[in-house]
């Protein structure tokens, strides 16, 4: 064993034999995860029926072995005994949060496990066909479902707690809906004035320069670039091509991100990487020794997507960046580049442009389109709307904030893989993950002055130094919000990333400080 | 369940229960499937340590899972009951197997299944690096731990056996390595000369045709055209790229398989994807209501190498095939097929020409090779010779088979992936194989009177439908020997494929019939 050792013998017993058990647990989660990764990256297009299957064996196995009772046996003995007290943080943190994780995970039947994991698998090929053909009534069942089965789940795991919370539990430990929307609220409250501002500016940026001819071939090599250029370690990882852009931790040096392709409009696949490859660092930048444990695995998708918008948005539409990164896009793009300086480029990249899909948005509006998803989600699990109502809400809620309604529910309510892949109370994390970017940011900008230069240098290990130290070094030892405080020094606020927006939307608008 | 229903209520419960039972292993073991593929086609450089530690919890899950008391319980009680007896045959073969297998594993310690598990990962990898830098030291410790832990195997499986019969089980139930043995004598004492007459030959084939510069842009997309034709079902498979062609059943629907390019050697990619897509048609051929179960799978790696090397060679170095397949070539490469004719094309590819590398010979020399393999591992094996002088009894036996020594051991003991990968015993059914592959081919001519020409018009579906329903649809009822002569209706014998070598190779040297 590579972690620390506690003092006591007995206890040291005890937590070894407790850890070697969670790191089995992480093993078959590891498997389970490459089954996902291959499903949307490598499976033939009939292989879905075996591949939910496979998930639901594995699952079902993964959870006995999970809530093995030997293991809730050990860990409450190691919860009431010294190391608990007084061992060393590392220690203290991986008791507390293992023993809670077997509690909430033996509360839960095994069929319900097996039964979540194949139908997740099955919904989403239906999610596929629903969206292909703008078919409500083809995914409407499987989310009547998936709704059902993660309420039963709900109830589980926290048979007290409000639902929404115990399901957003899974990807942001300790939040609450309440806290949440108050939070998205304030948000809103500036956000909605700067994008009126913003769409109505006299002097908005042009970016026809992004729609230009991007050979998809130039594409694949010059994001490899970046992405190497940012940290991500090609040795560790790897790059694919999905529908949608994902990043998947398969093992502690096995980490797979994913990008699409659009040859006339660089942004989806450079952006796209910036993301996926700032979600990378992280899980690179893990401690490995705790592989499988706490402290060595991601404080929530809140956190997670702090880094991939960091390195997306704060650093990627940087003007520094730009000027860094101009001569190496112009030795990929020589044609569609030939006229265009760094400041063109990077201008282009903030224009403000209420828009359908929430993957396509930009910056600004964003945040909307999470908030949305966050408020109807919330109400179907609370019982407040049903899913034959879904659509309807959808594009009445979309109508009052973008002033428009879609289409068709393709590009409405079936836009989003999530809730067919199970995946409900995690949207808020995405706008969570926007304040907590702005944040570290800003610290970062604070306590390393020559940030700017270095980046407009292309050095970027300084920036990912700070963020290893004071994020990645963490693990789960720390919630999200005293993680952001303790790496920040101020309480989380959406002040940050109010005043990020404004200022450089404000600035690329022509609208002054807003 | 859809599998046939036996008439006996509880007895019908039993065998239900036991099948999925059953299906469930194979559930896991399909789990392992995809874990191996995505270890050689996909995994990042550094993923192999965590891809070991995987495989050895699953591994260790899927044997303890396998060896259940209680399932075998279930497949004792129904070995002596009245299906086993006169239910209908599937359902009889299905008890009889089952409770074979669950024999055979249930012995086996969990510990060494891991082990295994674990090794056949980490010994790949140093193999790997052995190959690439040649260098036989940084193997022999992996063989010397692979070899002493196969024999371990071994004597746990069948404590009464001959230790190389029972690793050759894995691969070819049923066989005995003297019948083998005596089989291979008999063809070696016909191949020598042949060899001979052929390199002696006056007017041998110029494959220099083959060698142009063939792009592999161009050669990804004839290829896979190629096997779509013969009735590949893309899907329900895919292709890639690696090292070593191979074919990995996922699932009922989901087979895939693998090639290498050469721009200088069109057969290196198009007949690793015949061959393998031979194999892969096997795998979607088995009966997938049975799936999981002895009546679904396939009967042996010989009658797997039957299927591969009937198209691979028999069908795709036919004069009938190069009639159909020219035009297309010719689409594909106008540049280095300019001045061809079919009949240059498949011509060259019958010129017969000793050389190192097994996976590159030629189809008559290709038999020294592996006789010469199942030579040295059973002496391994038998304790007659020590790993640590494999590599001087390789190059001895070497010199003597082919009148040249191997320059390196790159090129010589360290050439091919198998040992290291834990198949010892896997060897002979190559050869095995191809004696299969020589009488169903001689007997599918004899059955269908117009098959050359559907052939050489591209009709590939009669002899294909011939294979599904004499060897596909048979599954593991049967084992290979009884499996070839019901299908064939004579006693395997290795003299179809003597006579198919001679009649081929000696027109195609213009030494008359031999």
């Amino acid at each position: 064993m590579q972690t620390p050792r506690p003092a006591d013998p007995s206890a040291e017993q005890l937590f070894e034999s407790a850890c070697g058990h969670a790191r089995e647990d992480r093993l078959l989660a590891s498997v389970e995860a490459l089954l996902g990764w291959d499903e949307q990256t490598m499976m033939p297009p009939r292989g879905a029926a075996h591949r939910a299957r496979q998930a639901e064996a594995l699952a079902t196995l993964a959870h006995r072995q999970r809530t093995d009772p030997v293991q809730g046996e050990r860990l409450a003995r190691l919860a009431a005994g010294p190391l608990a007290a007084a061992g060393p943080p590392a220690v203290r943190h991986a008791i507390r949060l293992l023993a809670r994780d077997h509690e909430r995970n033996a509360r839960v039947p095994e069929k319900l496990v097996g039964e979540l994991a194949r139908t997740c698998v099955e919904a989403q090929q239906a999610w596929v066909t629903a969206r292909a053909e703008s078919s409500w009534p083809v995914l409407a069942p499987w989310l009547e479902t998936m709704f059902r089965l993660k309420r039963e789940l709900a109830s589980c795991r926290e048979p007290m707690a409000d639902p929404y919370d115990a399901l957003m539990d899974d990807y942001e430990p300790g939040a609450r809906w309440r806290d949440v929307a108050a939070r998205f609220d304030s948000l809103r409250s500036s956000i909605v004035p700067l994008v009126q501002a913003c769409t109505g500016a006299a002097r908005r940026p042009d970016d026809a320069i992004l729609r230009r001819d991007y050979p998809v071939a130039a594409q694949q090599d010059f994001v490899r670039q970046v992405a190497a250029a940012i940290g991500f370690d090609f040795e560790r990882g790897r790059l694919d091509t999905t529908a949608h852009p994902f990043c998947c931790g398969v093992g502690p040096d096995d980490c797979r991100i994913t990008t699409r392709w659009d040859v006339r409009w660089l942004p989806t696949a450079l952006y796209g990487v910036l993301h996926e490859a700032g979600h990378g660092l992280y899980e690179q930048g893990l401690p490995t020794e705790w592989y499988g444990l706490p402290p060595g695995e991601a404080a929530s998708l809140g956190i997670h997507e702090s880094q991939s918008r960091l390195w997306e948005n704060l650093v990627g539409r940087s003007p520094a960046f730009w000027e860094w990164c101009m001569p190496l896009a112009r030795r990929s793009f020589p044609e569609p580049l030939r006229d265009a300086t760094a400041a063109d480029v990077q201008r282009a990249l903030l224009a403000v442009r209420p828009s359908l899909i929430r993957v396509e948005a930009d910056e600004v509006t964003y945040n909307l389109h999470v908030m949305m998803r966050f408020d109807l989600e919330r109400a179907v699990v609370h019982g407040d709307l049903a899913v034959r109502d879904l659509p309807e809400a959808w594009n009445d809620r979309f109508a009052q904030d973008f002033g428009f309604r879609p289409p068709d529910d393709a590009a409405g309510v079936l836009q989003d893989i999530h809730w067919s892949a199970g995946l409900i109370g995690y949207f808020p994390t995405y706008t969570l993950g926007n304040i907590f970017a702005a944040q570290l940011m800003a610290a970062a900008e604070r306590d390393l002055p020559g940030l700017d230069g270095e980046i407009a240098a292309g050095r970027f290990d300084g920036l990912l130094a700070w963020l290893r130290e004071r994020v990645h070094a963490v693990g789960r030892q720390l919630e999200s919000m005293p993680l952001v405080e303790q790496a920040t020094g101020s309480p989380v606020s959406e002040r940050w990333l109010v005043e990020s927006l404004r200022r450089r939307y404000g600035a690329a608008h022509g609208i002054g400080a807003g």
